[in-house]
């Protein structure tokens, strides 16, 4: 088992929810290079011989499995970029943990842009969490540009449960999502910014085949004075169905934008999309300092449950 | 009173629900000439002198009263375009009727451009109708541009009633409108779009004032393989309210992208956006068929009940 530091321990504890151990399907991304990894009898991962990144194959008899990837960055001034492609096959049933924390105690940018591509087979069912986190007493800023793009095969269900927690400078994410007959998309992200930070998150949900759905749930607090841009996007080329949610708490002199798009190209393509941007509930507000509880900790209970 | 010829009051009655009468305030413009015009006590109106179009000054002292200024375009491949400025005075209460009916019979293009401004005083009261409609045996197509801006004053009321409903083969809608402090915007947008007919309609509504709301209901139906793409933008920029809805019916071959935005540069801004697109209401469909309508007479109650 390979050891790791205090300051890589204490990121994992944060981007990995379920504990981040050294065993079955693992693979641990360190300032960009793997610093350990195993397989399982039905998950092998391979390092790619062409670009940084994994190649991760999920076998059909794969059930209930979880595979982990954190990636860490504690360089300052590193920028990291990383291609990981896994291929699920038909009837699998897989669970992966993916995430990215930066800690950034000098005074460059540090950087990660991890490009997630999923070739999901019919049948097979994945649910992907990812979180990004940043910390660090440095005053280099933290990036980090996900991308992730998914095509979805027949009768497959894909659940994407994103979140950035706190402590990311900027971040531009970009989610493809390709849906074939059948087939099932479920997001569910949350945000939060602070300070001067900057969010953008694109996402492009291509309803393709017959019968296929799209459940898209967006959560967002924005404080002092961060940005936040919602773009997501739903195009229906067939008989199916979406439904697009964005809420967004606003705080201080933050700014929410939220832009989506709905297009039915079917006359069977039903699409739904709401979106609701607001201060924080001043009832409830009032309500949790009558208990006691002063205004910042009845902020803090209000935000984590909007967000959970 | 001026006589008008067949074409030109059969379009009238299109485009004018309440009557065109040659009473009152009111100007009917013909192929680019003002045909007729009159004044009544409260509202005059002044042919431009330097461009195409008339102030219509509204005193103080308007209470209930219509102002009637309808658009007739017949000439094949012509060309109109116009510049309207309404001088609203503090307190008036007032319904203008405009609206543009093309009569094509040619090959040519025919296409009527209005430039509309309001310039609405504190506390007064607008109501503002406006139909497009498009008709003739011609190949021309028939094309209406219209562009509404809109400034209210402190605690003023204004009420967009805009329908477009048949034979408009091209169209871009541009509505920008401007809330001082305590000021409310009500839209009210039908449109209907059947054949080969393209429609954009652009809106913006930027909430600068205290206490400013905004309310704005679409409802559209896309028949054929006609194609509609809505853009509507709720700015808040103080303590405001806005309420955006899209609800769009597609029929046929038809296509209808939505794409709002909704942007929050206040802690206290609250906006809210619904859009829902989907195929006629079958449950409704089957009930009035079995009372013995035909497909097409069923739909067309529900179509013509959805946009009323």
């Amino acid at each position: 088992m390979t050891l790791l530091d205090k300051i890589t321990e204490k990121v994992l504890a944060q981007i990995d929810d379920t504990g981040f151990t050294q065993s079955g399907a693992f693979n641990l991304r360190h300032n960009g290079i793997a610093l350990c990894h195993g397989d399982s009898e039905h998950i092998k991962i391979k390092k790619k011989q062409d670009k940084p990144g994994i190649d991760i194959f999920i076998d059909g008899k794969t059930d209930g499995e979880e595979v982990h990837i954190p990636v860490v960055v504690d360089a300052s001034g590193m920028t990291d970029v990383v291609y990981n492609d896994f291929y699920v096959a038909e009837g699998a049933n897989v669970t992966i943990v993916a995430g990215c924390g930066i800690h950034n105690s000098g005074c460059n940018e540090s950087r990660h842009d991890g490009i997630h591509t999923f070739h999901v087979e019919k049948n097979a069912n994945v649910r992907y969490v990812e979180k990004h986190y940043g910390e660090g007493e440095g005053t280099g800023t933290r990036v980090l540009n996900p991308v992730t793009e998914v095509y979805l095969g027949k009768n497959s269900v894909f659940t994407l449960d994103t979140a950035q927690i706190k402590g990311v400078d900027s971040t531009v994410r970009e989610n493809n999502v390709h849906l074939e007959a059948g087939s099932k998309l479920y997001v569910i992200e949350k945000l939060m910014t602070h300070g001067k930070q900057e969010a953008t998150s694109n996402m492009m949900v291509e309803l393709l085949g017959e019968g296929s759905s799209a459940q898209i749930v967006s959560r967002s607090v924005a404080k002092g004075e961060s940005r936040q841009i919602f773009h997501p996007r739903a195009v229906g080329k067939n008989r199916c169905h979406a439904h697009v949610q964005c809420d967004s708490i606003i705080m201080d002199h933050a700014e929410v934008s939220s832009i989506p798009e709905i297009n039915a190209k079917h006359v069977d393509a039903a699409i739904i999309h709401e979106a609701a941007i607001g201060r924080i509930n001043d009832e409830q507000l009032i309500k949790l300092r009558t208990l006691g509880m002063t205004e910042e900790e009845a902020e803090g209970v209000i935000i984590e449950n909007f967000l959970n």
